[in-house]
């Protein structure tokens, strides 16, 4: 299905800069940063100027879910618009066995209805200013490896704290082409959100993980949030309008947010490491979870509820990732790659100054791929917490962690424990989201199995079964842990080491246990792989815009993003496959699978079904280079209108991570229309709607 | 769950032996062999003893069910009894898109309509002859672990062959006790096997993968072939009588079955290599291919019955596995295991003659583990299939091999394509089970994709992927074979070589791409572990027998075996669960789980509830010594009359591959009363009932 699709591969080979430096550029490539537009192709492709009003007001209007996820202001009432998927993790933890709201949906018809989430931060990108000059010259050519970690990383720090004690918005420091340009991001942050809207999960996942990155769609994957300030509804100046419209086939349109990460720069063998061994190992973790919380799901409906949220994410990961490594096991790839990669490389070498300067760029992340393959496996398991699954776990490390970390000055500190994250931090920490015993027992006991499994000879891996099976093991420390009680956070960590020293819970025992080995890889994986593969991908960036000069976008980090191209359908097995559905396919597409679930419709969607005009577009694939994070970024048209909300990409999107191509690789969006037209023929949700679309009014 | 509760372990730490030399013994352990059944334990525990015409009876009216389960004769008529889910496959054979018998059950009302299976083949063990001392007799002390293998091979084949002629029936060198024996065991064969009844799945494997594995239990997991000779149903003289009554809870009762294999005499250092390398290897393939064919299956209720059998099984193995696992991986199992083991070291090098002749057993035996370690990933790649799964390429494979081995004598031959294997073989071959050109891809694309994440630097996989990605070959290579056609696989197969080498199958150009590879890495692991883990292994047998007496029981190698028992209930984290469930509860289980697949029952079963006497016993539980491959064994009473069928293992009883205990390990059966109610009352099938409870007055 993939193989000679991939005719936009040179372009994408490094960031579509050597089509971009030998031809024109003929794709809708690029996730452009706001203050580096890609003005020249708009224009030349489309004729299409964007203003810098344009580009403010969408940068202001876009917001972004640090629980990993993109929304938009779509009213001047704080109103946000994401997905419900983005959302799914928010309206786990507010459901209880009695109301399930992410099964059920919600809809709170007057705003004292409205319910506030448990842990939820938002952030609105105010500011960008470029530090990597600053940045660059803390660090020298003399230092280690792990001393220009360290230098790097205090500068950062001291930029952040000056910044955020300048401004009182959250400052991050951020890394962007791989370690070429450092950006310093200033954040609007909003913690105090409240679910308006949910519709029922079987329609906002309507096909579930067998339509999951598939076209034709039918999702009304839609959730509405309001900010608050001071216990009232925010007012925010930057929202977006809603289109009268909304799209049609062929349209430009634009999408502002947040993708995750690409590696759009890998080198050759950097994408034969995530192939042979990144993708396999990861692979393999993901399908033990999810054979895991399907088997306990589906023991009981009440076991499905508590499981579910973590499920749909296992299943949309392991589909991602099975798509990327489609992609990577793909020869035509790794044909193209290399195409570009030694057009590069002699390039470098053909300039002996260029050559000293950049030409051992390769090589050098060859030997962190090297490094990385004797610590990666232990990485994982230790210090990312593989073996130690569940809330219970992750609650005790931070405890032990931040006692220790928090008697040092911040710069010194892990990065998660430094003043500027101490709120996030806290959020997280003193959620009251509801903690499974059940279920944290077996997660905890597979995962404590697999430590036996991966390192059954370790000293350690003896230490913390203590005699028991992992299943035993894992029943006897949820079980006596008091973690789940949030007063008893609190007072561990408020009570800083002493507290920690003098407590008898199993977990934070367990937590001390490993910690020591778990800094240790932790050290060791930054020292050998993450700093030496940032300086050499740094270099590489550097010889990119040596060659090719500056006019690129860097790889995706989660920072806000401008992606563009056109609502287009594409062919599939000599089939074309429009770019829109409309409502009434949902109706045949259930019954096609005799509305059997993930195919089940909510029953006010069948009772209602008379009510809704079937004409209405209701989801639509564009060519917008676009990925995970881009979850609920607003699509809007020339204009800046809403027409419409991403919410996936198909199957042949999947391998964007290493490389752009808009053959058949295409986003998946809710249109505009289908939403309004849901909340108030199946809804009645008029209030809402009136909201959205009054802004129409207000549009400019 | 598990833990503390295997005080039964040191028993069963060598085949039971160290208790039963140095103590009475307490349990209900033993696979036993029919010619040498444990008289003295059942006499001393349950005052029994089995006469010779009892066991000659009960041997001759066990039937093996070659495709993987057991069974048994059950009225004069050729009427054989075993599980829905032994006879899965077969039923899923014979299903179409609009007959899914494996779902939806099947009744022949009269024998006209009985249904013939597609490649069924059925054995009854007549007779059990020692040859130890002639293959013995064959190998000497100076030849090499190939020569010593060649030369057994070679006097096992001329026995089976000379057997075969003299006496027409299906002849078998059986290896026991890990080769410190060798019997030659000769069956009566049956081919035409014919469907008389089949429960619809959703009683048969009632509460599915939730439940697998679990008790109490409510499952009428039964089937009933007829088998045929010259057209007529075959007249048999060994059936089994129908108990009048049925098992009570305290009954001593009786396993006649087929248990496919256990590793009770496993060193310490092989149980570690099970638990640290053979099993997480496994499961990852197995959640692998779990993980698929659910995928798969769910896109469509036409998926789902096309993969359901395939995936039954796989999820059926990952169970069973991962219970193992968890009974491998509690230190009290291994703590056990090693104190037996000491024990036995002492012994033999307490003896300098002992010594010498088994002292190195333990050593031999990590040699092969060692050896393994660097064989057993491109074993299974390779020879096993892993890396080419489907229909497709096992007939070419077995194409291929038998037109070059077909031209050596019959035992140069790799065993499979032996004269005495011949006839099965073809039956396999040319059976016209259906074959899903889509499913094949699925199964084929992933297996590939595997390879190429298992060995991606090796030139066989480049060779094998001929420069496409896993899918895109996969898609190629079923899309252009013509192999789904059975008359072209005979043309082939009666082609020979000439045949085979002008084919341009792509699946046979494929098959002998890889055959070098396969059989050169077949044979490294035939003369690095199997042989020389045989001859270890027999080693140790023989220093069992030098310290313990040969009073024992073998290994389990699906060949004919004898368990006892009591119906007997267990505890449970704190509460007792009752030996017996009835009817009756099938309806609450039904309810609690609001009646959801896999907890809906047929509807036939609904509509009848008022009809069923609801406290017929249903399912029960023993403590015979059972595992894979006893599934379909008949329980009898001590006259040897019916009282229930075995289809499946409790959750404890998953370590029996190890060790065996009888503190919550449990045998699963259905009740033979449960079975004549459901006939009559649900399915309206009294023909079949009155055949099963006619015998009743010939019960001897």
């Amino acid at each position: 299905m993939i193989r000679g699709s991939f005719r936009g591969w040179a372009v994408a080979a490094a960031w579509g800069i050597i089509m971009g430096a030998t031809l024109q550029v003929h794709s809708d490539e690029g996730m452009w940063l706001f203050n580096q537009p890609p003005v020249k192709v708009l224009k030349e492709r489309y004729g299409f100027e964007p203003t810098s009003e344009w580009l403010n007001h969408l940068q202001r209007a876009s917001v972004r879910f640090n629980s990993g996820g993109s929304g938009s202001f779509v009213s001047p009432n704080g109103l946000v618009m994401t997905n419900h998927h983005v959302a799914a993790d928010m309206l786990q933890k507010i459901s209880t066995e009695q109301n399930n709201y992410l099964n059920n949906g919600f809809h709170a018809k007057h705003p004292s209805e409205e319910i506030k989430a448990k842990d939820l931060e938002l952030n609105v990108l105010m500011s960008i200013e470029d530090v990597t000059a600053r940045v660059n010259a803390a660090v020298t050519a003399s230092m280690s490896p792990a001393e220009a970690f360290a230098a790097r990383r205090k500068i950062m720090d001291e930029i952040e704290k000056e910044s955020l004690e300048k401004t009182g918005l959250r400052s991050d420091v951020v890394t962007l082409y791989q370690g070429g340009v450092y950006h310093l991001y200033r954040f609007k942050k909003y913690t105090d959100v409240r679910l308006v809207f949910a519709p029922e999960k079987d329609i906002a996942f309507f096909g579930g993980d067998p339509d999951n990155f598939e076209y034709p769609r039918f999702c009304l994957d839609i959730c509405f949030f309001r900010v608050y300030e001071n216990d009232q509804p925010a007012k925010v100046e930057h929202y977006l309008s809603w289109s009268k419209e909304g799209c049609a086939d062929g349209d430009l349109i634009f999408v502002s947010g947040h993708p995750g990460r690409t590696s759009r720069m890998y080198t050759v063998a950097h994408l034969e490491y995530l192939r042979d061994h990144s993708m396999p190992f990861i692979l393999n973790y993901l399908r033990r979870m999810e054979v895991l919380l399907k088997t306990y799901g589906e023991r009981s409906e009440e076991n499905m509820r508590r499981a579910q949220d973590d499920l749909f994410g296992i299943q949309n990961s392991r589909k991602a990732r099975l798509g990327g490594l489609a992609g990577l096991q793909d020869p035509v790839l790794f044909k193209n790659k290399r195409t570009a990669e030694d057009y590069l490389r002699k390039q470098i070498d053909s300039d002996p100054k260029m050559r000293e300067q950049y030409g051992s760029a390769w090589d050098d992340v060859a030997k962190t791929l090297e490094a990385a393959k004797g610590i990666i496996r232990d990485y994982h398991l230790l210090e990312r917490g593989l073996a130690f699954q569940g809330d219970h776990f992750s609650i005790a490390r931070h405890l032990v962690r931040y006692a220790e970390e928090s008697n040092k000055p911040s710069p010194d500190r892990l990065r998660e424990y430094r003043l500027s994250n101490l709120e996030s931090l806290k959020l997280g920490l003193f959620s009251d989201a509801p903690v499974y015993d059940d279920l944290e027992i077996v997660k905890l006991g597979d995962s404590l199995s697999m430590l036996m499994e991966m390192m059954p000879q370790a000293e350690l891996t003896h230490k913390v079964l203590d005699g028991k099976s992992p299943k035993a093991r894992a029943a006897e420390l949820i079980r006596h842990s008091k973690l789940k009680d949030v007063a008893e956070r609190k007072r561990l960590f408020d009570g800083g080491s002493a507290a920690i020293d003098a407590s008898n819970d199993p977990m934070i025992k367990l937590a001390k246990l490993v910690d020591d080995e778990a800094r240790r890889i932790r050290k060791q994986f930054e020292e050998q792989v993450e700093e030496p593969q940032r300086q050499a991908y740094a270099k590489l960036a550097k010889a990119h815009f040596a060659v090719f000069g500056d006019k690129v976008y860097p790889d995706a980090t989660f920072t806000l993003r401008l992606a563009f191209g056109q609502v287009k359908g594409y062919e599939e097995e000599g089939r074309f496959i429009s770019a829109m559905t409309q409502l009434g396919g949902t109706y045949e597409h259930s019954a096609k699978h005799g509305g059997k679930d993930p195919f089940k419709l909510p029953q006010r969607w069948i009772d209602r079904k008379h009510a809704i005009n079937p004409r209405t577009p209701f989801n639509f694939v564009s060519t917008a280079d676009i990925i995970g994070g881009n979850s609920g970024s607003p699509v809007v048209n020339t204009k800046g209108e809403v027409v419409g909300i991403i919410f996936d990409g198909n199957i042949h999107s999947l391998v964007l991570d290493y490389a752009f191509t808009d053959v058949q690789a295409r986003a998946v969006s809710v249109h505009s229309a289908a939403i309004i037209e849901a909340l108030r023929k199946v809804y009645d949700a008029n209030d809402l709607a009136d909201e959205l679309t009054r802004g129409q009014a207000a549009s400019r």
